[in-house]
């Protein structure tokens, strides 16, 4: 019990979602809100968020249809990936100043059980953002894609598609350390084509927003691909479709072009070829596959402290321009992983 | 050198390819020749075929696309598979009377050299027929499907589209003896779906000529599908996707549905949930999957002796209704394998 009655109580901003989008979100269908938070019960502790994480995933969450993430509630605190620093702490095994991982993003502040908090390993040169991205569950979702979905093999011609976002930057170098003959990517502008070329080593990339993806596919890969990263869907999966070799293998980890159609999409029109050519589709969700993280881990820690893994951060500051941030990224705004730092 | 100068020469009826089809071929695209075959060379045998087989991949052989299989000529004779007599030999290895498979069939007698010939094993009670289907490519096509592409586990849930047909009925019963909790089939006439539960042990069979293919399979299959064995396309696989549960895979056989289409299909509209229930579509052509014909027809061997596998024939008579035979068949007048017996 304080005796000093001028103390502030502990608030926390946090977002909610106001309104369900129907097609694109609006700024409207987001609300942040400030409340007081309690005073800590034993076994719990209080973050402070250093870094919150928005993803396209998160617009599905936003609609209320069962999926793989529950749906955000209506006038309720949105979450997501976050990594923070304990200001407070009851566990013992949490102590003030560590830095943990947790699922409490869209907010400044957060406290709860300390189960509900991971604290990071300490990697030589390596910042606690990375852990958003690089070396979490999106350099995760990247490896698992190519190496257990795609069953990536050296000497395959591989294509990625939305390839300089997050998970597509990880994915082009990824598949360049597994011995990938050629690395294909596409992108919406023609400032991300040029970084994937010269920053990322792919061989070639092209501007999907040129239109003709099948034509500008065959361009870039004119002996086929064997590996398709989809993160797009749509005209790109027809594409990957019409440019495979024999045994083609795709892994299906988005279909970004559809997640905000209000019509149901076109199917692939050459679906057929998946029988003459033997091809496989596979699609994936990360949070099911946890069990490969230290695999990952263990293998993408030594490439990053090599400097054999880059990567680009698209930073917006503060907590109140979060649902900006997410509208943006969703626009195809960012160059890399789009984070949000709370400051 | 024959002195008998009455002596008939001997010639072969055969069909050729006359025109290649827009949509739905027509009989006027098929021409029935005789033509005289000249003196049997060393190494060369004469065989009279007694069956002929008609299959829906033949289909896509009448067009001028590079396929899995190469397209038929205009104005040459077409082949496939058939099962027939040896007449007269010129070869060590082969000896009049030996029954051989081979794949000049749409024609009633072919020489060529012994190496393009197989004898049939002798298997008791088992008629040669069965060498075109069930123990055959046809049989080989349903256990590949089931067993190397959607990895059938006991206790999965099964469906299967164009149940009825050739690979149809034997992929219902493989499944059964593989394990398979519940056994669910399609086909286009209420006499089919009848067939398909009372002859061949289905739990459950629809008429998908009676729409709503998603609804029926739902009702069909409460709990959801695990392996999906796709004949058909189109809807069918988008009732697929609709029904599968978490982790579903299927094998990607065939698509009737979309062979004498001439739009782009629609469907399926729903391939986004490949992602969130994690689902591998995989297609596959047989014949370049043939180092599995051992196993297969050692296990399929067994299960057709002892009666466990059952299957159902319809033959036409004579080498001059192949045309309309196959067409029939495309247009699904068959139930079980569509033959024509040469007389």
């Amino acid at each position: 019990m304080s005796t000093d009655a001028t103390e502030t109580a502990p608030t926390a901003r946090e977002w909610q979602l106001a309104a369900r989008p129907n097609g694109w979100p609006q700024p409207s269908d987001f609300r942040l809100v400030e409340r007081e938070l309690g005073d800590l019960s034993p076994g719990e502790v209080r973050v402070r968020n250093t870094y919150i994480s928005v993803d396209p995933y998160m617009r599905g969450r936003m609609d209320d249809v069962k999926s793989y993430t529950p749906p955000f509630q209506l006038d309720e605190a949105m979450t997501g990936g976050a990594v923070g620093e304990v200001v407070a702490s009851r566990s013992d095994n949490l102590s003030v100043g560590d830095t943990v991982l947790h699922f409490y993003g869209w907010r400044d502040t957060v406290q709860a059980d300390a189960a509900q908090f991971q604290k990071t390993p300490d990697i030589p040169g390596v910042p606690e953002s990375v852990f958003l991205h690089v070396l979490g569950m999106t350099g995760l979702t990247a490896y698992y894609g190519l190496v257990d979905m795609a069953e990536i093999k050296p000497g395959d011609a591989v294509f990625i598609s939305g390839a300089a976002g997050a998970v597509g930057t990880v994915a082009g170098q990824i598949a360049r350390l597994k011995g990938a003959s050629r690395v294909i990517g596409s992108a919406g502008s023609a400032e991300k084509v040029e970084l994937l070329t010269s920053k990322y080593g792919f061989d070639a990339a092209f501007n999907y927003k040129d239109g003709d993806i099948v034509g500008q596919l065959r361009a870039a890969a004119p002996d086929g691909i064997d590996v398709y990263f989809d993160n797009v869907g749509g005209e790109h999966l027809e594409a990957a479709i019409s440019a495979f070799n024999l045994g083609g293998r795709a892994a299906i980890c988005g279909m970004i072009s559809m997640y905000n159609s209000t019509e149901p999409p076109a199917a692939p029109r050459n679906l057929a070829q998946l029988i003459g050519k033997g091809l496989t589709l596979r699609g994936f969700v990360i949070s099911r596959n946890m069990e490969r993280f230290d695999a990952f881990a263990a293998e993408a820690g030594e490439w990053l402290s090599n400097g054999q893994l880059r990567y680009d951060e698209t930073v917006v500051e503060g907590v109140d321009r979060a649902a900006e941030a997410f509208l943006d990224m969703l626009g195809g705004a960012n160059v890399g992983k789009m984070l949000v730092r709370v400051g």
